[in-house]
């Protein structure tokens, strides 16, 4: 079983849950893949180089200036520093965006109504298939920054949830393949807040008519479905702290 | 034959320069690795960011946040900048830093009489010849970052001139390798400012004797001695904008 972890900002912006979930990644029997968000800290870099943030309906617009900043944060500072933190407990991993290897190619999206810059979209046969499979029989682990590129030779900044996604629904062509977005809470809550330990689609939908799941709960969601009609064999959303017993199938949400 | 090419800031920091050499390293025939280093651009962002250089004795002190400022910059920026580009001109790069797949372990330099903080020095056997190998054999063209890590997880700053000694020398025990250091001028020049096309051990003591050869040529032609020595085939000191003719024997100077 192929284990794809995906960890977003809450996670990276914490020295010491970075380091108890790099623990617990580490010890994932089989292979694995990371792939890692930004967070808090590149929008504080970004301010201090004088980047302004700069959002059109909840969506990050890519500049030059802010693709230079997230290459550098996401590609350089956050992904080495988990590489490195990683061969340190005895896991082999290899930092990745979608440049390396050619491995996740995108299109930078079209401009519409918006033009959200340097942000790639990805198109669904765009991985490497190949070079991921012998990566990964080789023993490493990859750990992917959330950048990909265009055939023009573009770093595209590109969201971490879709790399998740693709990665896992591309790799469950060839082997059995769990994916777990990590993300704040335990999993999805119900109205009491407990965690509701399996959602099915039908229920998704109810859920959603009923306000339990709402904003950014919604794509996530969304995208979990995908996975498992796509042939991802376990799909979870669940806390990083909880990596562990998420793997055991004994905390997060399970989506079927 | 690998050719193992090392370029520094006054390639990086020239966009034209910088994508002329890499349509010229994408050209080179059989396996190849590039090694960068870092360039003005490192100097600006930490400026920007309040980061003051410190140098003692000529070499710059590493503190955390200028390891920060060359993690982002070094690994990131200018790393996957160089993959993108090289994909675009139809060569598989792959963006290393000494960390990923432990490919390159280093020590953190020991304090004596200076701290020069997270510095690297690397062992003569600390090269993972068999996964650079691997990647070398799978179409892979590496493109190095200069930061190693220690076996405690830490990143450390690492010159790359050392780094592509110890490639070219690591790798040598097991196929013909040439190493072209590339540097602002056409080769070592003699009294005339003509390159001196061949340069023998016996020559250099010479040169050194009548100040032709000095500063910062007397470390970068000791390497290169060094190199020859632990028997690398062929090691050239040039003109990055000349890669293509130093490759064919028309430019830079050989050291025999």
């Amino acid at each position: 079983m192929v284990t794809i972890v995906k960890i977003g900002g809450n996670v990276i912006d914490n020295a010491g849950f970075l380091n108890e979930f790099l623990s617990a990644f580490a010890n994932i029997q089989d292979q694995k893949i990371l792939v890692h968000g930004g967070g808090k800290i590149a929008s504080d870099i970004g301010l201090e180089l004088g980047i302004e943030p700069h959002y059109v309906n909840g969506r990050r617009v890519t500049d030059k200036r802010t693709l230079d900043l997230v290459t550098m944060v996401y590609g350089g500072l956050i992904n080495k520093n988990i590489v490195a933190s990683l061969q340190a407990k005895g896991c082999s991993a290899l930092g990745l965006t979608g440049a390396d290897g050619g491995i996740i190619k995108a299109v930078k999206r079209p401009v519409q109504e918006v033009d959200y810059g340097f942000v790639g979209d990805i198109q669904p046969d765009s991985v490497d298939l190949e070079l991921l499979k012998r990566l990964l029989d080789s023993g490493l682990s990859t750990i992917f920054a959330p950048l990909t590129y265009s055939s023009d030779g573009i770093l595209l900044n590109t969201n971490a949830d879709t790399i998740a996604n693709i990665l896992a629904t591309s790799m469950a062509k060839l082997r059995p393949v769990q994916l777990i977005y990590c993300f704040e809470k335990d999993g999805v809550l119900d109205a009491n807040s407990e965690v509701i330990p399996k959602i099915t689609q039908a229920d998704l939908e109810h859920l959603q008519t009923e306000g339990i799941v709402k904003d950014g709960m919604i794509p996530k969601l969304t995208n979990a479905c995908e996975a498992v009609k796509a042939g991802v064999k376990r799909v979870v959303i669940g806390n990083a702290q909880n990596l562990e017993s998420i793997i055991e199938g004994k905390s997060g949400t399970e989506i079927v």
